[in-house]
């Protein structure tokens, strides 16, 4: 500690991201990255940007970006807020919605950056327990003092809650927002977007980074009431006008318009996930009912630290919590069906030279 | 205001960006963008990496993007922070050096993001009225009760106060930090950053939208002792992992690399500036003793305000702040001499219709 630092910078517990280890003949499934690349549209618009004027700033209001959100999800644009990731679109969240005298929800098994965001800004929260078959217990969210937040799918047990109790959340939370984060929806059931015009005091929060394969563009959207939309941009705008750069607001406004690769691509990652989820079972593993990118499994006789440390001696990058109740369960991303292979072929090596040192 | 805001979102006051208007035929000259493009070894290195794997995270580090530009200033890796340009910066600054209970100072006459991004965070501040000819007072911020902030060259004026002034400043606040926004700095005389090593209450903030002709792609960069380049990367990583897109960051290094473009097109927007000055002048403005790419002048008879709106029905942009002691003046960027010659032709015009109607 330095006795430079304000009290915000002292108090606070940063996020740690996943290990970001560029190495050939790695295979990485530990940041739930889309193994398939962005689509060609994408890339040709990006390319197409190059052209303009990098030397001008770019839009600070993102309009056209924020049109084609809004199309694609049949809103108006003054329903959408567009930021660098979703990370920073949530960031702002915290900000506009939640304060320093009233207490927030949020899952006790969650995306771990939620009480980096809560200490930082000096917000109270409470963490609402799992129930033993790792759903939400959605009574426990009702009636919040200050507001509420959970990933769908949850993060990073990748269980889905059906929008019927998404919706008795937020019917049971009138005078607080509550904050769907949909990071990886585009694996699971209906999105909460489809209740933006019914409830005033819901905001989906949307990525990028996973279903469009841009993780390294740094895109992610919020969807709410325009008054909320209003809140979010008055924070945006007291901390940094021009948050997205050309290239990213041009390349996120072509993925959202090439449909067509996104079912292609969205869809091979769930074929790959569900054959995944059968191979770990036959390989002693349980593994949670996943409607994400990525499942959360747990073996029945090994160490999940163990497993971890001897696939990373293997080249092969998965993600583990040391914290109850998940310290025994990793998170894998998935990949490619060949990546999958070359995972399971690893995977198969370390539980054989296991079995052998017994 | 909305019954669902934060006190936070209720209590801001957001910073209001320079129109951005993409148009044929006109003349922007209203956001102290470079009028030359990027280095084109930016631009190849931005192709390059849109071939390698934009689904992937960037470094959340952006190690090799700190080695270049603590090379360029002769620091260490520890020695800097990057960022989605000096806004967002500046922004995680007051939040990682800047309290609630102590009041900071800047000048009454500065970049007008500052006191937004106090009223979004609560720190108190006090505004330091400039000595008559636009010059800071430096003794007025010397015993600071939470820390100092102000642009050198200061913004809008373009007046740049010498090193030797800036370093009374830092000595008479040892226990808080000073921090000097070089944004304009490469158009000027010595950086702060030499004095790095120095005092470790010193913290310099630059960017790339200016003099790397890169306003487009967002990048900014604050040099100071480790210890305070640790404060915000503390405060970075408890908002958002990952602040800079994998394009952003390859052009940014490959623009620092770039040294002689560099030189070449800041020298020319220096000598194009003093053509501007001289020229004003003639037709009968007063001009400050600009070190910045962009001058502040008020003409002799006719009204700042008139001449932005009369300037703007003839296509040109520049930029009016209706606020005293500078409602008389025009904060006009420097473009190319082509630019330059156009902005007189229809000033000329201008002014000989205003001649007309007496």
């Amino acid at each position: 500690m330095s006795k430079y630092w304000s009290k915000m910078a002292k108090r606070t517990d940063p996020y740690v991201p996943g290990e970001q280890i560029d190495q050939k003949g790695i295979i990485k499934l530990n940041t739930n990255e889309n193994p398939y690349p962005p689509s060609p549209h994408a890339v040709d618009a990006i390319r197409l940007e190059m052209d303009r004027k990098l030397q001008q700033y770019p839009s600070p209001t993102m309009d056209s970006l924020r049109d084609t959100i809004a199309g694609y999800h049949q809103l108006r644009k003054e329903n959408v807020f567009v930021g660098n990731g979703s990370d920073e679109v949530l960031g702002f969240s915290f900000m506009a919605f939640f304060d320093q005298d009233k207490r927030i929800r949020f899952p006790a098994v969650t995306y771990s950056f939620y009480p980096a965001y809560a200490k930082l800004f000096g917000i109270p929260y409470e963490e609402i327990p799992l129930a033993r078959d790792f759903s939400l217990p959605i009574e426990a969210f009702f009636q919040s003092d200050g507001g509420v937040i959970f990933p769908n799918p949850n993060a990073p047990t990748s269980v889905y809650l059906e929008l019927e109790y998404v919706i008795e959340v937020i019917e049971n939370n009138p005078d607080q927002v509550v904050i769907i984060d949909e990071a990886y929806i585009d694996f699971a059931g209906a999105s909460a977007a489809t209740l933006i015009d019914a409830y005033d005091n819901l905001l989906v929060v949307q990525t990028m980074s996973k279903s469009r394969s841009l993780a390294g563009m740094r895109i992610g959207f919020a969807l709410g009431n325009s008054d909320l939309i209003k809140g979010l941009t008055r924070v945006k705008n007291s901390f940094n006008s021009y948050t997205m750069d050309r290239l990213a607001i041009a390349g996120a406004e072509a993925a959202i318009n090439d449909h067509t690769y996104f079912l292609q691509t969205t869809k091979k990652i769930i074929q790959t996930r569900e054959q995944v989820i059968s191979r770990l079972k036959e390989n002693g593993f349980t593994v949670l009912p996943s409607q994400a990118n990525f499942v959360f499994a747990s073996h029945y006789k090994l160490k999940a630290n163990w497993l971890y440390e001897r696939l990373k001696e293997n080249h092969v990058l998965v993600r583990y919590f040391d914290k109850n109740p998940i310290k025994n369960y990793l998170r894998i991303t998935i990949g490619t069906d060949e990546d999958m292979d070359t995972f399971f072929k690893r995977l198969n090596t370390v539980i054989a030279e296991q079995t052998v040192s017994f």
